[in-house]
């Protein structure tokens, strides 16, 4: 077994602390990495506190996860030792239902492996995530990295950025489309990279007057305060899709009536309780609310190459690793603009 | 004026009884025509009680409306006297918005002229539905129907039928698909009939075992009794779409989980009060949750076309228009397969 050092919550209630644990040994398809940073994903922090009620512990988060691979399996043809590797949600999947066959690995019906607070495919050997120094994992779920882009700043694109653009993808946004970006944070920010980049008019709406200049900063083109209903009402009936990044309670009507006919709320966010939505609303313009949740592989790997060559990253801050708890703090602030990322040098 | 005879609603709280009132004199685009039959929705039964909020009075129900052209506008080009002719929800639009230039008269931005229960574009005059013995419209508003099919049968389909017909065209619904229909009633059962010429494996949805036998009559391939946890359970994830005809409040997160990846519930149905969502529910498969009403006119002839060449039309009871409140209190009981349609030679 490989030692492996990182930092865990050994229950909901007490903070972060060093943890001695094992990887297992290489196997002829896996692939071994040094991590040199971990993105600090808003979900790390309800699964350390058990606030999802699915906690595993001890639980070492981390789910956005860059390093540099030290060692390959004898049948790994992807990875050389020195390449840039990445993990970002999940470390395997069944590999054979209908939806992994179509690199739906994030839907797998059979239930994939969660990088941490999650089990491997033998469904009792836990997982654990980058908030740690190395990672082994098969090479079919490690992902490459452009030299050209600044590591830290990619580490957040393994979550927040894949989560944001393959909605964008599927259902097809680009050029002559209207795209409102509801809440700027970590998933918000990368929401606007990507429509920006796909040729989208996009608007900025949040609640936070404090937004606006990097809203316009990152690419948006207006910005909608929706805390006043004067500038609410100037939006109605506009936009083609709303992206919704927002997974506090939210008055998901409000924002069906800014669709136009045939628009699309997509829901990468999602309250912890139902939402109470007027069907009605739905009716009255032939509209959708959606949800997506992640990206497959095939289509992380796409995101990975369309950054390079756009060089799009995150918006981050560097942080040790012994900063955690703080980052946390500020996080429920939402004060952090836009995704702190470990420096695992600091571990 | 063209003196006209109907059943009219005085009020929320009184039956409908006859009325007199005036149609408009013939203007050179106009289409008069003698009503044969007019089909009851049961939205007919809501804003004649007012439970809709939105009732003008007195009220002349009726959208389901097909007769035969007495008389024709100097400028008419689409019909001659003795043609089959019917009118649905609406019987103009603004015709110069984006969805009206689009064909999409169903949501015109700057509102319809419903049948009845609305006002003409001036904004003021008030439209009379199809309880009635004459109409008269704009012949861009007025459907051609086939003389093969039966007539009484036909006119639910100007409601009714395109309700259905148009989201499973939008959605692109046929061969490959698995479809649910939930609730077999008046929209219900034209989902049913349409979705199986459409080549999609159709199963019914439904809490009344009652239904089963009617569903397969129908055509549809497989019948799930949604009060039976076993035999919801062996269609979990399966659905490619799910036709939600239900206004009743439900369980709108059950059926959700009965969609596969990508799998999409078209309400064409909506409850009163707002329905609570878990959106979790949405991420965990990418799925969907739309609304649709009704069609607009190039649809609703394409559809009306469809039907003439496949022989399809609703299953109606036909009915004298002094039955119409028993009518009534039998719809809602759900005593009624699948459509009423009054005879307006008993008027």
């Amino acid at each position: 077994m490989i030692e492996a050092k990182g930092y865990a919550a050994q229950n909901a209630e007490t903070p972060l602390a060093p943890f001695q644990f094992e990887r297992r040994d290489l196997k002829p398809t896996d692939v071994q990495f040094d991590i040199h940073y971990c993105g600090v994903c808003h979900s790390d922090l309800h699964q350390v506190r058990g606030e999802w009620g699915n906690s595993v512990f001890p639980m070492v988060p981390g789910h956005e996860v860059v390093g540099r691979v030290t060692a390959v399996g004898d049948q790994v043809t992807k990875f050389n030792v020195g390449d840039l590797a990445a993990v970002g949600c999940f470390v395997d999947s069944c590999r054979h239902c209908e939806n992994c066959e179509e690199g739906l690995e994030q839907y797998c019906l059979n239930g994939n492996s969660q990088t941490y607070n999650g089990y491997e495919q033998d469904k009792k050997t836990p997982t654990y995530g980058g908030y740690s120094n190395v990672m082994v994992a098969h090479q079919d779920f490690v992902l490459k990295i452009s030299e050209s882009l600044d590591l830290p700043a990619v580490a957040p694109l393994l979550c927040a950025g894949i989560t944001t653009y393959s909605p964008l993808r599927y259902w097809k946004v680009g050029a002559g489309h209207k795209v409102a970006v509801l809440g700027l944070g970590g998933l918000g920010h990368m929401a606007v990279k990507f429509a920006v980049a796909f040729g989208a008019e996009v608007t900025l709406l949040s609640t936070s007057p404090s937004k606006e200049e990097d809203a316009h900063r990152l690419g948006a083109h207006k910005f909608v305060l929706t805390s006043d209903p004067e500038q609410v009402k100037t939006v109605q009936n506009t936009f083609d899709f709303i992206v919704d990044t927002v997974s506090a309670p939210h008055d998901y009507n409000m924002y069906l009536g800014l669709l136009k006919t045939n628009g699309v709320q997509i829901c990468v966010g999602a309250p912890p309780k139902p939402a109470e939505i007027g069907v009605f609303g739905l009716l009255g313009g032939r509209k959708s609310i959606v949800g997506s949740n992640t990206g497959g592989m095939p289509e992380t790997q796409e995101m990975l190459d369309f950054c390079a060559e756009h060089n799009i990253v995150s918006d981050v801050e560097v942080i040790p690793m012994d900063y955690i708890q703080t980052a946390y703090e500020r996080m429920l602030k939402g004060d952090v603009r836009y995704r702190f990322v470990i420096d695992m040098a600091t571990l």
